[in-house]
């Protein structure tokens, strides 16, 4: 009774919506409705969109990137710098520095944090991979872009001792005050680390 | 820049999600990694859903129900009560209706509701196919489940005008406390509501 609508069809397309996440059954609800009145806007379209991603996308065997083509755009990308690898937990991280364009490196997707509650190990995440990629000589820095959180800083550090051997330097985004936040809504140890890392003006 | 990945097809997708009510930008791209690492569990059956519904589903021209049968499977069901048409908004308040197996009549969903401010008009409601609905001997109750706003009640007002002439009962959804509901939580015209229409215990 996830989907309820009169149709078998389409109690079966909110089912499948609903599994999205940031949906759920009353959303998938009001989605199918809205692609039903959208049939030649929205509907066709999204299915056509969602074949051509299932017949085209592909993981990059170099980075772990989604794309089209394997190398992906970003390491076939020849005006890419070589030497700086930014490393990164998810693809969604890795879109969200190319919107920012914060980088021109190339980057390496780990595929995730370890956690040995959940039982995600090293063999789990894509470092080994990281680690040859480290050891060509024209990689001079790892640039580890993981997030802020316990997990995130507990690969970081591992990831970093097993970079000891290979020829680079290895740094981490700055922590500090996010553009346009507030002080007064940031906890203490942004705080503290924003002023620790104060900057002549 | 809505989208921001790295292959246009999957900025595609993205853009389109991005229009369903209830995503955005950011929970089209959490969807679209989503779907991805689900290629065959989701991704695949989403496109074939989405393609089944739009090759199949169709419009009821009797009550306006969305179903892949014209009439819609409740209107075509015998076991239905053919002598109550419950009037309702829009295909999800139908839904709603369905799911809580609140009538065993039929539905005529209007399409919204009468708003002169956005140009909808009577004839932009499936008004005037209801109302000959109505004057089918057979009818004997009409129901106006529409909702309890200014809109909905404005336009049930100018149904209930035009029914006068049919020979029918025509009812409206009791108000009151939801249930489960706190009374320190509910607005002041409820709670009037629920007392003139209270009910021995």
């Amino acid at each position: 009774m996830t989907g309820s609508a009169t149709s078998p069809e389409l109690d079966r397309l909110i089912q499948l919506l609903a599994r999205l996440p940031g949906l759920g059954p009353r959303s998938a609800r009001r989605a199918v409705l809205h692609l039903i009145q959208k049939r030649e806007q929205l509907l066709l379209p999204l299915a056509d969109a969602l074949r051509a991603a299932a017949d085209r996308i592909t993981l990059c065997t170099t980075c772990g990137n989604v794309d089209t083509t394997d190398p992906c755009t970003i390491c076939a990308d020849q005006r890419r710098d070589p030497m700086t690898i930014c490393v990164v937990e998810q693809v969604s991280d890795l879109w969200a520095l190319e919107r920012a364009q914060a980088t021109k490196g190339r980057y390496h997707v780990l595929g995730g944090t370890l956690s040995p509650l959940d039982g995600i190990g090293p063999d789990d995440l894509r470092i080994a991979e990281l680690i040859a990629r480290a050891e060509d000589p024209a990689v001079t820095e790892i640039i580890l872009a993981v997030n802020a959180t316990v997990e995130g800083q507990t690969t970081a550090h591992y990831v970093t001792d097993l970079l000891h051997e290979a020829n680079v330097a290895v740094t981490r985004l700055a922590h500090g005050v996010p553009v346009g936040g507030e002080l007064d809504y940031l906890d203490e140890g942004t705080l503290s680390a924003a002023m620790r890392s104060r900057t002549p003006f």
